[in-house]
């Protein structure tokens, strides 16, 4: 039976696009009841500047709680050497860089363009790497940018191959703006993984179209196994305000369990988290599988 | 390019499970904005008893409004003898007849068992199939049962073999529960394909678990191309309120031209005719593409 790791990036990607500032302490509650759900990996937060993501405030103290756990992997994202000294002092193990596959989203949200992403990406996963973290690399925009629209498989592979090569040890496909469908989604998958072993891979959809789930299943297909979601499919999409944004993980674990994949996940146990940040988010509870659960 | 004809059913499938009654005029107006937008085939009512189905009185009056239009399929739903002379009166070309791959799902909304459904099903489909009309024939809870749970692949292939030699065109799967995820639904057409030709089988899934376009993805690459769906993912599910019911069409049709599959639709106009009918019953724009397009 097949194994899927599913990254739960609610306490970062998610929380980060809510309006509704979450407490250090709460989103150590969080991660907490996500990890007693059954996840093993759980993006914690980011050692980026609180003038730019407010939200994330704190990450060192929800670090902290969690030092005696090992075994949990709490990535967390950063984007300058200082971001990198902070995640050190905080004892992470794991962090997330981010990179774009389109100029104009780099320039806009990396401050640089692709070729300059690199070259500011290259001493800090050389530094990480060394320090004995994993690193895991971001690649935005892989199935659409906002601002140029369709983005060449070619420029996706280019930057793969880079940040494999930077030492990278996993690479993260990213649709950022959700535009994704599932044939190109696979198309994707199947060309990086000429350059980056599939086991080294993994894949970020958004549901702004409702694809997200499409998308992964077509993923899954070329043997990806490793996916991000977000518990109550928290976080909306930036670049469509009242959209949908993550997929949300109990809707992802419903599918794989229903393909007879093992993930470790206690659904029903998920769904409560997922009401209960939902509540404290003061959003509905939005997941198709939440509801479902819940309504029956 | 691929070709995909989608049967468009919120004008009986979707507004029959919604609490607000459609009158005939409106559901006239409905039918022809969705032909506007480029769907072929819409159901547009049934000639069931008002009693049972009171969100579809006046079909006869439906039909005899598009009297004119020989070139739009408009199936409409039927089960008894009453029912079919009724239709055949009313100009109708296209019928659906339903039967269930569950004995205690057949014995409680249809009113017998299995073989007794098939065997009332006998001469009705023989009488309009020599009337020159073009039988759909559903097979309700093909991946699961609210009763008893899941249900045998075999169990649903019989059936459809049954309906086939009564002469049905074409026989539709449905996951009427929308437990199905995407291995069994391709593991399903499969089966049943080995026994009815694939360019005679459809499929209707819900989004009750959110697994709708996945389950429609793992189909179409079995070779299916005839999939219902419902504009503003109308319909609710009778078992479990509050949940999600129809895959939105609009979702379906992003889907489809991003997999390079010619549909005919204009997927811009169908966003305006599910927000418009989506607000006509108070109920907010729920599909994702809606939300999307009209967000940006």
């Amino acid at each position: 039976m097949d194994q899927v790791s599913i990254v739960e990036v609610a306490p970062r990607d998610g929380l980060q696009h809510e309006p509704v500032l979450v407490s250090p302490l709460d989103r150590i509650a969080l991660i907490e009841r996500l990890a007693e759900a059954g996840l093993a990996a759980i993006e914690a937060g980011s050692f980026v500047s609180p003038k730019v993501m407010p939200q994330m405030a704190g990450t060192g103290e929800v670090l902290h709680a969690f030092a005696g756990r090992p075994q949990l992997r709490l990535p967390v994202l950063i984007a300058t050497e200082k971001g990198l000294d902070q995640a050190l002092a905080a004892g992470a193990r794991d962090i997330v860089v981010a990179a774009a596959a389109s100029d104009s989203y780099s320039r806009r949200s990396l401050n640089g363009s692709i070729a300059e992403a690199i070259e500011r990406l290259r001493p800090l996963i050389g530094r990480a790497a060394a320090a004995g973290m994993r690193v895991r690399a971001s690649i935005s925009c892989a199935l659409g940018c906002p601002y140029e629209g369709s983005i060449a498989v070619s420029q996706v592979v280019d930057l793969a191959e880079a940040l494999h090569g930077l030492g990278a040890h996993e690479i993260l496909l990213a649709d950022t703006i959700g535009v994704g469908t599932p044939g190109r989604a696979k198309a994707l998958v199947r060309a990086v993984a000429t350059i980056v072993p599939i086991g080294r891979l993994a894949v970020h959809f958004h549901d702004t179209y409702g694809q997200g789930l499409a998308n992964i299943y077509a993923a899954l297909e070329e043997g990806i196994r490793t996916v991000d979601a977000a518990v109550g499919g928290l976080g909306c999409c930036t670049f469509a305000k009242g959209a949908a944004g993550n997929v949300a993980t109990e809707d992802l674990v419903y599918m794989l369990h229903g393909l007879g994949m093992k993930t470790g996940i206690n659904l029903e146990q998920l769904v409560e988290v997922a009401a209960w940040i939902s509540a404290d988010l003061n959003r509905p509870l939005s997941s198709h599988v939440g509801r479902a659960l819940r309504a029956a």
